[in-house]
């Protein structure tokens, strides 16, 4: 776990060190990960676990949210680099890599607890949307862009729907349903009924 | 809003009186509209805005979790009746109610606080979906297995796929990401394009 850049500007006083970020980013992980539920966080508590004194987190952060933010992000993972080759097989691997998310958070009462509070902050999960997910969804535009320039993917479908068309369907069980099994070959399985259709084929020798 | 019949088994003493019930529930109700959150929220405090002592509550539900659940099925609105003509256009009908349900939840500061609360507690959400939700799915699973029997959709894709891969990107849409736009006609379009795939068509002269 490594601390991210902060997304705060730097106010004012001594350079920040790094090191003090990272402390401070770990107590509130720390703390989270003891039950400390998101809305009872404070600074003053973060403050206090971490060892340093309040003007030191604000010095870094404007307010919580700011802070929670990069707590948010310093769970993230590298999203999968696109191989250029094929676009279905690039799509698998962006579902992949949900999947493994999907099943990381099943597995760690730290993430579900941060993640599914967060959902509650709907200020909070619109900024993390709108930061560290949407670098993978820029990702994932990119890939579509490039199969409707290859012609492995329609162009009359706008891009935002076909995004939501290959991730809508495993966010539903990763996210919604967390019960429901996240099984291996999901991913090809959604890509490739995605791109098909599950009508089926019209037959190749029908008329017009 | 109606109150709706109770889960809760009848536990002993004099008959219940429905009005009884209605009115727990719309103090529960009103309590939440007012602000409280989920786990804040009372048997105890409920009676007291309801007028009646907590042992009335009690004896119609053995928990708060219990009471929570009917209150959130009264405020659930009966599904679209499938017309059993077109299977594409009874999908559509799912996902046009599934759009509706998303474009109330935003324009309720009520329905949006129970909603999202419930997210955050994992037992609450998943009695909710299996019994409220599981009631839509399983009205949907019948639609797509008429289609599987008329040929209007693959045999191939499991039933549990196909009903993820037409309600996910709704979904996706209108809880993961409330702040993105639910147009008129994207049950349309969702249906359409899972059902014919994003893929270009195979040319009906190709070869094989």
């Amino acid at each position: 776990m490594t601390a991210p850049e902060s997304s705060a500007p730097r106010l004012r006083g001594r350079p920040r060190s790094p090191a003090t970020d990272a402390a401070i980013i770990e107590a509130a992980l720390r703390l989270l990960e003891e039950g400390a539920s998101v809305g009872g966080l404070s600074i003053e508590g973060i403050a206090r676990e971490a060892g340093v004194g309040k003007a030191t987190v604000y010095r870094r952060w404007p307010d919580k949210n700011a802070l929670l933010l990069d707590v948010l992000r310093s769970l993230e993972e590298p999203g999968p680099e696109p191989s250029g080759v094929s676009v279905r097989d690039d799509l698998v691997a962006i579902l992949e890599f949900m999947r493994r998310r999907g099943l990381a958070k099943r597995n760690s009462a730290l993430l579900r607890n941060v993640i599914t509070q967060m959902h509650a902050h709907l200020e909070l999960w619109r900024a993390y949307d709108e930061t560290v997910i949407e670098a993978r969804r820029t990702a994932l535009r990119a890939v579509l862009r490039r199969g409707q320039e290859t012609g492995e993917i329609r162009t009359d479908v706008d891009l935002e729907l076909l995004a939501d068309l290959f991730t809508g369907p495993m966010l539903s069980r990763a996210i919604l349903h967390e019960w429901k099994e996240l099984p291996e070959g999901l991913a090809e399985r959604i890509v490739d009924a995605v791109l098909h259709g599950v009508a089926p084929a019209p037959r190749a020798d029908a008329p017009g």
